[in-house]
């Protein structure tokens, strides 16, 4: 069903688009990104926000905002459960406090319902994000039967897993700064079901995973076509030429530059 | 010293000179690829050869002349030790032999000297890259003081680590397919004096090289900009698309087009 969109804004060639679903009684707001004007089917890539994030956190929109304008993709966006309008300012706040205290190795401060409600939105994420996905497609400037991508890091990987693996129409993924957790059998079972060529990035030194982890997160994936790259520094160090490497890996797999 | 040129030719826009130079009593075979008519200095790449192979190996070849014709780069190539030129057809053919069953997980066949002249031609590669460094850094179209590159994987590897531990010329370095083997303390120390960034490219199910080591590896590099490529897949099995990460890596530290 194609959704009402409450707000459009076109800025500098990028046209974006809010809506918002209900998914078992939870209203879930959205946003699609595309180049202004764009018409027909292109190739469209879902980005799932970190922990503490929001759909329209700035690196995000960055991203979709280039890959409109470089590539001629459109970029779906969700607020996860517990994030963006699904809190309030005062929660939101304590989890930002809380998750930037744990990616320095800190202290776990404040109220923060962060990893408390982690089980519940990953139970939630898949029929989110299939809802979402399908009234992305059903817009005549995506259309069904595209190539489709996943993007996601930190919390979008705990949260994209499970996704990536029970949805057939994602035609590769982009997975990074997270790992198997010792006895985490589900999330492992999830990581083994995916079948999709993925590249895996991940840090060298990051208190949020451990290299065992992540070396088994790369070992358990099913994917025929895996590659991982590591990089020295801490959970928020990515450095900025692992962008081109995420751009260089959609291009070969959603194609180049679409219609409109 | 500027090297006399014995053979010279010149197809589809790349020029090849073919030179040899004498290093502690033995004769070093070398080439040089740059684009045809190439004026004024240039960022130069340095290969080193796998096992068995030798300085114009085919899929060396291409990469030199493709470096020339899309970047207008220099490459230079040397024949190791008990390699190329440097060993009769019938030493050669026994050396593919031997490494040939050995990728393939297989007995270690005939007379090979490939692993018993390991340490003589590690021994020897420092001043023999030194020595042709300062040759290729001679010519006019490639000059000194430009950036330098370092590309090697498995021999190439072995070989290259302690040149590019020794030789402060090097900007930055691709290396493969290798890994620290345990107790091989001075390969090690060398791994550890490397400052220079370097992309390192390994896979995963490598008969060659085992996954600790190639982790060790990556950890004790001492440069500050490290980057770990891990692909499925055995020893002759690194996916095409790496060649487009290493081109991308090396672009970013010596620079675009150069002139002529």
């Amino acid at each position: 069903m194609r959704p009402a969109f409450h707000a459009e804004h076109t800025r500098d060639g990028v046209a974006e688009y809010d809506f918002a679903l209900t998914v078992d009684g939870e209203r879930v707001p959205a946003v699609i990104w595309t180049p202004a004007g764009a018409k027909g089917p292109r190739p469209l890539v879902l980005m799932g926000h970190g922990g503490s994030q929001h759909k329209k956190a700035p690196t995000l929109a960055e991203r979709a905002q280039r890959y409109a304008r470089d590539h001629g993709w459109a970029t779906l966006s969700i607020d996860a459960f517990g994030h963006g309008e699904r809190v309030s300012q005062e929660e939101a706040a304590a989890t930002v406090a809380d998750i930037h205290s744990r990616v320095r190795g800190g202290e776990r401060s404040g109220p923060s319902n962060l990893f408390k409600t982690m089980g519940e939105r990953v139970r939630r994420i898949v029929p989110e994000w299939r809802a979402a996905l399908d009234a992305a497609q059903s817009m005549d400037f995506i259309g069904a039967g595209g190539p489709v991508a996943y993007w996601g890091m930190s919390m979008g990987l705990v949260c994209g897993v499970p996704f990536v693996a029970a949805e057939p129409r994602i035609t590769c993924a982009v997975l990074g700064l997270g790992g198997i957790r010792t006895g985490d059998d589900a999330f492992g079972a999830a990581v083994r079901a995916i079948t999709a060529p993925v590249l895996f990035v991940f840090q060298w030194d990051d208190v949020m995973a451990t290299r065992e982890g992540g070396l088994a997160l790369f070992d358990a994936l099913g994917s025929a076509e895996k590659t991982m790259h590591i990089n020295p520094g801490g959970h928020t160090e990515t450095p900025a030429f692992e962008q081109d490497a995420c751009d260089a890996f959609f291009l070969r797999r959603l194609g180049g530059r679409a219609v409109g």
